[in-house]
């Protein structure tokens, strides 16, 4: 089982690096493509579209609800927390059945 | 405000074609590289490590934990939900702070 404390960070500078020497495309080609496709992703999310990429997942803004929160010090005061937009990453199935895989949970 | 019912859907030959036309680089070449990102995006999450892309966001394997569930008609019989691993996506603070903007939740 994968511990789940204990992870390496990929970054996109390592992923370019490592899409370029695969490809034999210049890096700078590369972070050209991959950058513009992050600020487009960025751009439809912000705009309210839906981002459905087949076996890999999909990307929406939903709303997260307003909740009542409390200050532990002052526990007789609630705290109105608004409603706000977050983004919901959903795998597709690909990507899930190779996690699921990969990462076997031991019982 | 967003409606959120209501959503169009950026799919990846969309995103490609746009690419495409805004750099100038031919549609199969960014096809190439943005295929190739998703997929070691899958690989590097299967294995375990967390990808952390700035500006965009972080995504990481974390565990759900063992639950217990009911069947509605046979209430008396709990059923057992393993643990299992799961993506989850956090936006960065550009991604966030778009997001939160231009989706203004009215209370």
């Amino acid at each position: 089982m994968t511990d789940y404390n204990n992870k390496n960070t990929m970054t996109k500078k390592k992923l370019i690096n490592s899409i370029s020497q695969d490809k034999g495309i210049h890096p700078n080609d590369v972070r050209q493509v991959i950058q513009a496709f992050l600020d487009k992703m960025t751009d439809c999310l912000s705009d309210g579209s839906r981002l459905e990429f087949r076996d890999f997942g999909v990307f929406e803004v939903v709303e997260r609800k307003q909740k009542i929160g409390r200050n532990p010090k002052k526990a007789d005061v609630p705290i109105v927390i608004p409603p706000r937009p977050a983004v919901k990453f959903t795998p597709g199935k690909k990507m899930k059945r190779l996690i699921e895989d990969k990462n076997k949970v031991t019982v």
